[in-house]
């Protein structure tokens, strides 16, 4: 007979939630809640499907990482806007016979709740017909109406990125193991093939950034579905233009390596996704300030264009020619 | 070509989200929340899937029954601690090819959240391969400190219930239309029939029970899985016992007619679950108080047993004999 419900968040689930006493133990139907005196909930909800969002071999090692994985595009969602991470609701769907590799995913959760600093909870568990999925609520705490929107982009902003653009679609193509991927590894060594395959299966939630953001953001979103798209809804949703100069979109050096050996396109980096980086306007004074507060917090950032008036997204090539895009990233339901 | 996600978002769930300012119309990745003054959040979760918590047959009408089923068993949660509906993230796994039914289901969200008093936050869309997944997370709010939890139960507290018992198990048996369904549908007049459908297809969370709950109980939870093993759930979270005393369990006319023609047995009523009322623990002298203000409130409920020292549920036929339960209720992973 499979475990209960009841004894298997008793046993793996419950140690999740030690430390927030709203979340009971996990013994009851819900969990209270409040934020910090002074602070607001900043909340966000993103469900990941295997063989959708994550590769899910059966194995513990993987069932970690899609964990990871599902709690980090939740905490990045959560640091663009400025909040600090508080807790996160946990569904599963599971289907039948998950064996050992439930350990495995607990196991994920547990480190990468460690390392984003939030607790579990509450939730739900379920048995499914289709797909493992994970659904995660998470929750975040921001001085009350500071929450960084994406509406609060101005023209004569500047446009700055964190870490680098491309990483994620590159790890994805080489975890295919298909013919491109293979082609691929000849132009990269060891380090280079294990950092681009890390950064589509674990990507880093840029938590540090959060009092960077804070001070000097003007809007700000994480790059989820591409540089492109995102930068065109940040456009959309302040009434703005933007521009990117595509000379200065911040390159690993492995995508560098791959694209001078003309194996991949800065079209592809731009529109591939899944980077988990934060794209914030700030006011043209807050360059300098902006830029030593995130190095001081280890985290990269690169000023790669400007708001303008008007509407849309524009990447410049030059100041003659702009970057024709077939597609702009990922639409969920395309 | 498919509507995009941020098309069917500002089409179809904007709307639902009037009301709320944090949820800045969904056009931002996240939404802003803090409880009313002197309250925190409580919070829930709960994952519908189709073939397994709702039947599906493509069409509007019964998308819109699913929908209000899904924010239903939510704010039946939140009812049951205390909390008053506040606000709630959807998110929604999508089978390709969803047509018109997601109109239905739009609308049908909408009639509930207007019924049961929250807006939508926000949340995900997401393509499945598999089945048609809805996913909620339901924000209700309550005095700092006041939610009511499972383990507040003492020996010497009466035990109360909602409504009837049984009936959703009943409507769920006739909507298999199976040879039992046929014989059941001999017993019945048509408007027993659709009573039992419509207990089973969209229930109805007790929100007209949050004050009553409030003055006087001690613990409290829903019955969703079955009156048995949410009694037992109940006793276990308090470090109780409980008896219930099967003659005194309230059934509706139908589940009477029904049983009196030896078409089914009280077992089946408190171990099938879906019923979606309220089973909480009051000090005795706080019998009167609470029938008057749940009267008032227009809502039945019913005295059905004690809290007692020791462990465990006991079913009492007689003074006697105490009903044998080949199983508690539902377990989601079984």
């Amino acid at each position: 007979m499979a475990e209960s419900e009841h004894a298997m968040i008793a046993r793996l689930l419950a140690p999740l939630s030690d430390g927030l006493p709203g979340a009971y133990g996990l013994t009851d139907d819900a969990a209270a809640l409040r934020p910090p005196a002074g602070c607001e909930f900043v909340v966000t909800m993103d469900t990941l499907i295997d063989g959708v969002h994550f590769r899910f071999d059966g194995t513990p090692p993987s069932a970690a990482m899609a964990a990871r994985k599902a709690l980090a595009v939740n905490v990045s969602d959560l640091a663009a806007k400025g909040a600090e991470p508080f807790a996160y609701l946990l569904s599963l769907a599971l289907p039948a016979g998950h064996g050992d590799w439930l350990d495995g995913f607990v196991s994920g959760l547990a480190s990468a709740q460690d390392d984003f600093g939030l607790q579990l909870a509450g939730g739900d568990t379920v048995r499914t017909t289709g797909a493992f999925a994970v659904t995660i609520t998470a929750f975040g705490s921001v001085p009350t109406g500071r929450m960084i929107s994406r509406s609060g982009a101005c023209p004569g902003d500047i446009l700055m990125v964190s870490g680098t653009i491309g990483d994620a679609f590159a790890g994805l193509t080489l975890d295919r193991g298909d013919c491109q991927a293979l082609e691929w590894s000849g132009h990269l060594d060891d380090s280079d093939r294990k950092s681009l395959l890390s950064r589509n299966r674990t990507p880093t939630p840029r938590i540090q950034l959060i009092p960077a953001l804070r001070q000097f953001a003007t809007a700000s979103l994480d790059v989820s579905d591409g540089l492109a798209i995102d930068a065109s809804r940040l456009a959309a949703a302040s009434g703005v233009g933007i521009e990117i100069d595509a000379s200065t979109i911040p390159l690993s050096a492995a995508c560098v390596t791959l694209r001078t050996a003309g194996k991949l396109r800065l079209e592809q980096l731009i529109t591939g996704g899944d980077d988990y980086e934060v794209l914030a306007t700030l006011a043209t004074g807050s360059e300098a300030g902006f830029v030593e507060a995130a190095t001081q917090a280890g985290v990269r950032v690169t000023r790669i264009g400007r708001v303008v008036a008007g509407t849309g997204l524009a990447v410049r090539e030059s100041a003659e020619k702009l970057m024709q895009l077939d597609r702009l990233g990922w639409d969920h339901l395309s």
